[in-house]
């Protein structure tokens, strides 16, 4: 029997990760959790994000998958760590992809970051890319308002320009060639940010990179049938259904909802 | 033993509840719970926001308070009737004194809403106008940006104007001449909100609205001692104690971080 990859994210944007490991590997099966309960991952704190991380690869391990794809990059940029304790299976991030795919481009060796507020905060993308070339330098900032742009589907609006525009000045005197997109939602944005940006930055999207790496992975075996699709979310499936439409090719056809028992106590350590 | 109001929120918006309840009942106990760990509520569905309102409420519960005051917006549209199965005392929503008073300040009998997109969605705010007023006509909007604009401290920005009159423009033909401010955040964009709507137009805040209401039920009792505040939080108490300082009057200086059990499973019903 195949095992699939598995694959979760705070909600809808890692669909776009989700669609680059398809493309490249159509053969395979795939199961995506989405945690649209508790989404978003960015603001949140570190300890609550390990949390999360944790119980959503429980949920994918329970279903026998071969390999792991973190596809938030807040999720991977805290939990990984504690996501290896749980499982002897191979997981992957999607900041090292897009680290090292952005030492690979840059040519000045001046590479720019934006995400959410806990990625950037974790320092992820800064040390991974000094790990490759310790001679890069490395500008980082957070874009919290950009993750609710894209839900809100204004992302080729005047205002998502304005906002663009402001968070991206930060990088005006840094003579970047190179920046990260490191968040899932990111490459939705991807016209805006490039225009306010300039031409002569490339922009590296981590969905694409997380599927070339893949491929150290897994097999690009060809089976007889194609890969089954299998989308779980945490919260009601109507509206991922509906957000999705506009990433995948697809509708998704096998999407469940899955719930949350939850009890509350006062933690006493803090 | 003095029995306390018991509050929550989906994060730190209901903070403007509590200013106002602290305000009018300087000698009462309150608890806080902000449900930072799942926050936002307003895009997520009717029964997700159904089961998060009946945990926090639960958590209060159990601290024996002798009234309960909903003051997230989306939890009052959607949660109201479950929580009335839940216990026996008074349950006092931010919708109903809104309400009332936007009934009350309209001269016209033409109110505007606006709100996160769960309490638009739910007509809540418009079926209690019509109770007290069938006569009324209402034009209600939903203004997702708004809260992340909050939270990321751009109140006062262009930003936030250029998204306000992107979102009020709606009313530019409807003559109103009241508009509730539907989402306990929003009383934070007060000074953009009023200068986009004009002069002409009353803003309603229901977290002022509740405090009146309030009036009702709990005797405006004097103690010897003033009222004891504890806040409870299910994320990282540090974020929110840094954004309360925005909102509250004073630090909070009883703040507990609560932490959740969770389990997933797969829901067959759907």
């Amino acid at each position: 029997m195949k095992q699939p990859i598995g694959i979760f994210d705070s909600g809808v944007g890692g669909l776009t990760v989700y669609n680059s490991i398809r493309k490249h590997f159509p053969y395979e099966d795939l199961i995506y959790f989405g945690d649209t309960a508790r989404v978003p991952y960015g603001p949140k704190s570190p300890n609550t994000i390990i949390d999360y991380s944790l119980q959503n690869a429980r949920f994918l391990l329970q279903h026998n998958i071969k390999i792991l794809v973190v596809a938030c990059n807040t999720s991977s940029a805290y939990a990984l760590p504690h996501l290896s304790n749980l499982s002897d299976i191979p997981i992957i991030s999607v900041i090292d992809p897009g680290a090292r795919q952005a030492v690979t481009l840059s040519q000045k060796s001046r590479i720019g970051v934006i995400g959410t507020e806990g990625t950037i905060r974790s320092g992820a993308y800064t040390s991974e890319i000094l790990k490759l070339n310790p001679q890069t330098q490395i500008w980082a900032v957070a874009c919290p308002l950009f993750v609710p742009i894209v839900e809100e589907g204004w992302q080729d609006s005047q205002v998502a320009y304005d906002i663009a525009n402001h968070y991206l000045s930060f990088f005006n005197d840094k003579e970047i060639d190179v920046l990260i997109l490191g968040c899932t939602h990111y490459p939705l944005l991807k016209n805006t940010i490039q225009q306010v940006i300039g031409s002569s930055v490339t922009l590296v999207d981590s969905a694409e990179a997380i599927a070339n790496y893949l491929c150290d992975y897994v097999d690009r075996d060809r089976y007889e049938v194609p890969g089954k699709d299998r989308f779980f979310v945490s919260d009601n499936e109507d509206k991922f259904a509906r957000l999705a439409e506009r990433i995948l090719v697809n509708h998704p056809s096998y999407l469940k909802r899955v719930r949350l028992y939850e009890s509350w106590f006062v933690d006493s350590t803090v």
